[in-house]
């Protein structure tokens, strides 16, 4: 793993980046274990619906690459305990139960090879979800670096870059695309309290890809738009509502609200697997409320008093009405959203 | 200091609560010469204006009360050489000035005193700069707390609190009145990044006074306006432009769009003293740049990658026509500033 990537195969290994080591440290730790690598992703190393989805095949590829057997077939009830286990590693990841998913139908399908081509076929297709998620984020960005105003000042919350993804990320897709092409940007990078994911992770390979950027505080970011330095927004998504609503990282719905009264475009980019027409609304999608030690702390240290109540609600939903467009590897999808995601949806 | 006090006088020494240690730790630190307490200010063990002002005054006492002087004006020196000492400690502190001017005019005024006398009055002095600004805050909590909503649930930012003043605060005395009324009050704390004054400090206090309180990340704010949580903001000002303009701690701006987005009152409480008429609008307010270690660094331990450019506003300005009203120890002032603050001041 020469360049930054969260995840990789080699011979006959799983390499995951530990993320929660970052910045101060980059450790690739290597896995040759189903057990190791769903661990890797309960315990947070990778994060990221996409790269956990790509960690997950990898770890399904691995069970046919250690092996005894002679045939694929002998290997499906391993495959299918393999599939339980990465499944339990993290039970909200849609990613994680997809790739498993179709490593598993990949392998009764291909259960008659001997197992050396077994073996092969399982790590190109583990290896075909990592390409094709890679291939994914760079179509993200093609479309979406035109949406970028001729200033190239973008300001982004979280980490929805290549480190949750095979790789290039979603709304950083749109950003290392117009870098690639020699243009002027500048990064606005919003910390993202309370687990900082915008200053440990974003600024981490935002820096390492040579890209300019200023890390702010999440309450700067209205400053900034208020002084005229930002020329728009692009923020990654966890879910899409069939009318366009968007649940993502708390904090992204303020800046939403923001950059409307601001007159600043505001973009989501994120893959079409994340629409869920099943949901007509964000009035559907439940807020995950999360540990509020992680508002209380900060690396293992206590910055507020013993026994207050802290509130810690991971995501918010952000009303269609405030998103500009949303970037996809299909196209820029414009508002209104009910029937151009139905119409994108449909093809 | 049996309360929670910032700063106290007590058998010829100043007592100092070291708020840089708090939550973890409630130090009080007993001083009793001139450089010791400067450097509690210069250290920010002291911080917030009126309470530094305070700070100075007993500072200032202090020179009377060991001393082989006979008579006042043989201290003059001596005063006048603790005052520069005192007005270097925080070089943009106005209160600070002030309290150390008055207590030099009220030495120069006393200086035929006997050196008991002198002491006394001295020491009187002092007190009385101290119980003013206490009565300050108590008249702000007065006429601010039947501002607060039926519901009673504000949100704060930043510490303007008991702990910034010689108590019960600004943008808390409401909230405290309403409390001592027994009214059902709930107060969201914005934790306040970079320094987390919400998290460390009005967090403590509000938790010490038994008000009820939800600790939240900055970036929160927005989804509980949205939610429909939020009754009122008030907040703090550090300096207030002719117009109504109001400087105060960074994110003070975002608060007041996402409030008028949401219609949520936004009130600011300061004395009359922090109104500048001599400074027409906030663009004429410098907005100083703090060490961006403060970001990139939470108590000693490095949140960013290593030479990450980060950003360090440390305040930010809100226009006045975000600002619902500007509650002072006189009354409640509302728009259009330009000609209510005009009348009040002339008054």
């Amino acid at each position: 793993m020469t360049q930054l990537q969260s995840v990789a195969w080699a011979d006959g290994a799983v390499l995951v980046l530990d993320q929660r080591l970052l910045p101060q440290q980059e450790v690739v730790n290597r896995y040759t274990t189903v057990a190791d690598v769903a661990e890797s992703i309960r315990s947070m190393q990778v994060r990221g619906a996409p790269a956990i989805g790509c960690t997950a095949a990898y770890g399904m590829a691995l069970v046919a690459t250690h092996t005894p057997a002679q045939q694929g077939h002998e290997l499906l009830p391993a495959l299918a305990a393999a599939r339980t286990q990465l499944d339990a590693s993290r039970p909200t990841a849609v990613n994680l139960f997809w790739a498993t998913r179709r490593m598993y139908e990949f392998a009764v399908a291909q259960q008659q090879l001997h197992i050396d081509a077994f073996r092969l076929a399982m790590q190109r297709e583990a290896q075909a979800i990592f390409d094709e998620d890679l291939a994914m984020c760079q179509s993200i960005g093609r479309h979406g670096e035109p949406l970028i105003p001729a200033r190239g000042r973008v300001l982004t919350h979280c980490n929805a870059g290549g480190l949750a993804t095979a790789g290039y990320g979603t709304a950083l897709g749109p950003i290392y695309r117009a870098h690639e092409l020699g243009r002027q940007i500048h990064v606005y990078v919003d910390e993202t309290r309370p687990y900082l994911q915008g200053a440990r992770l974003t600024a981490f390979e935002l820096q390492r890809a040579g890209v300019p950027l200023t890390l702010i505080t999440d309450n700067m970011a209205a400053y900034f738009m208020g002084q005229g330095l930002v020329d728009c927004i692009i923020v990654g998504a966890d879910r899409i509502a069939a009318n366009g609503d968007v649940a993502n990282k708390i904090g992204t719905y303020g800046l939403a609200v923001l950059a409307h009264a601001h007159g600043i475009p505001m973009y989501v980019a994120a893959p079409t697997s994340t629409i869920d027409m099943r949901i007509s609304d964000g009035s559907m999608i439940p807020i995950e409320e999360r540990s509020s030690d992680e508002v209380t702390m900060i690396g293992g240290r206590r910055i507020a008093p013993e026994g207050v109540t802290a509130a810690h609600p991971a995501f918010d939903v952000t009303p269609a009405r405030l998103i500009s467009g949303i970037i996809c590897e299909r196209g820029v999808i414009r508002p209104p959203y009910t029937s151009s995601l139905a119409d994108l949806m449909q093809e």
